[in-house]
């Protein structure tokens, strides 16, 4: 670090200074008070972190620090739930400089101001390795909040967006030749994912009975929605949203999309949901299949052939 | 690690399954659910780094977890606040095994069981090296968070229990003979501190005017207050208490003691916290000087003689 603490930390609290009228006490104090609204606590932290979830050669400082706040704006959403503070936990390696972590803030201010959320503390810490830990708070009405236990037999399974991009967006990024635009936009996918924070908001209103935000791929991801809710489910392979640049097995087990995959009471209710999502959000709601009795997951080709659909997804360890 | 991601995140809920009454959704969902007091809410994050703050060689898994919830206690307590809820974002590498990461919950479980804090959701990702990145909300009354702001010429400056025993501790840790009693406690102080969050309490109620926790020296945290309240102090050598093992070096410059450093309004206040303090606590609360209009800060040595006194501390960077 080109900097002392104290000189990044006055600089990173310059860049942080535009909290909202609710934030009692910001950055700079032991601790962050806000006023809370009258709606129940949603709490999340989720980390990056080099070598694992990113490589300062292919992603930008902003990249990096918008993708940090996006992920977890991913979790408040997939509760049905509004996001409305963030804190930061920041280890830095000797390897970066103050502009590099200037960046990094400015990135995750970007995606803090996207949905007013205001980042109101952190901590800053020296490592071999970056790692940027992000906690968010959010609120949601008292008991509203979408867990992925809900789902009941019967149910159609929804997904916005499509799936797999991230995943090629990954495989792609490292490429030595020039990107054509559709690789582009899978790298995009990757290195800057959109929380669906506004269209979780309408699947909750159209009655979403669970949701997950599909992080680990859709196949583990689905597995963990099932898995709460005692339920089994199918998927329609010819239905599932391919993104840029993927392949099937990428839409199925790749992860970091960061969509909502949500159950809806009855097709009403999904298409009500598909209408306002393309019009409020340019989004697709796109069925891929539907929740039954029977536990375990499976796959449906397009001859109308079952086979079973195994969680595999993301492992952390793998 | 030895296990996968899946079976490392179910022996963790199952560590994790002692949440309170007021958690509507714990471990296991996109997100946490809890529902809220009256209160303001008080966030603060703290992170610990393997390497930095601790070497799995010297320190125990048990007893980094403790340490990691204990730094955000201490963030929570430094507002006169009390904590309720803590999120853990967990960085691990190969090295450990799934045994240790039970171990290092098994210490934040011990260290949120004394003050009722409910551990109500995480994340585990892959590093190479260790990480503990822990979130704590806090509730405070209304208007009634201590910030480090409000110090006022004239103000007894006290601090509870002793100094440099952490710093002393640190320095003994690698030692190569047996420690003595008084080293082991030096030693404890370094590997377990303890956050001071009921004294925090009976400093707010006698009307202390600001408030911080000593996380990387007296003289350092000293500055952040004295430059926050747009004030000065002064410091009387003689009666900083000393810790275990310290010298006064240590006491004055040695960070990770998260004893409180306060300002109480009078002689009065500081006498009535003191006995509470004592009887409540057995925890000392020693006056070790006064705020003045004059800026900067100024030690005063057993001859009344004036020195001044350099904001000098840990730096992360340095």
């Amino acid at each position: 670090m080109d900097v002392s603490e104290r000189a990044l930390l006055a600089a990173i609290a310059r860049v942080l200074s535009g909290a909202g009228p609710d934030v009692v006490v910001g950055v700079g104090d032991d601790a962050a008070v806000v006023a809370p609204g009258s709606g129940e606590l949603v709490l999340t932290t989720d980390a990056l972190v080099e070598g694992s979830h990113f490589s300062r050669s292919t992603a930008s400082a902003r990249d990096i620090g918008y993708k940090a706040v996006a992920v977890n704006l991913s979790d408040i959403a997939a509760m049905g739930a509004s996001p409305r503070y963030a804190l930061c936990a920041l280890t830095l390696s000797d390897a970066v400089e103050a502009a590099w972590v200037m960046e990094l803030f400015g990135g995750m201010r970007e995606a803090c101001d996207e949905h007013a959320l205001s980042l109101v503390g952190g901590n800053v810490a020296r490592g071999s390795e970056v790692t940027v830990a992000v906690a968010v708070t959010g609120e949601v009405a008292p008991g509203r909040a979408i867990t992925r236990a809900g789902a009941r037999a019967g149910d159609r399974l929804v997904v916005t967006g499509t799936l797999g991009g991230a995943a090629a967006g990954l495989r792609l990024s490292t490429g030595r030749t020039p990107p054509t635009d559709e690789e582009r936009a899978a790298i995009m996918r990757h290195v800057r994912p959109t929380a669906r924070v506004g269209e979780a908001g309408v699947l909750a209103r159209f009655g979403a009975t669970a949701m997950i935000d599909v992080s680990d791929g859709l196949a583990l991801d689905l597995s963990r929605l099932c898995a709460s809710s005692g339920v089994g489910a199918q998927v329609w392979l010819a239905a599932v949203p391919i993104g840029p640049a993927a392949s099937l097995d990428e839409a199925i087990g790749g992860g970091e999309d960061y969509e909502l995959l949500a159950t809806l009471p009855d097709e009403a209710a999904v298409a009500a949901a598909r209408g306002e999502l393309a019009e409020s959000f340019g989004v697709p709601l796109i069925e891929i299949g539907s929740i039954r009795e029977q536990l375990g997951m499976v796959a449906v080709d397009a001859t109308g052939d079952e086979a079973p659909l195994a969680p595999a997804g993301w492992d952390h360890f793998a």
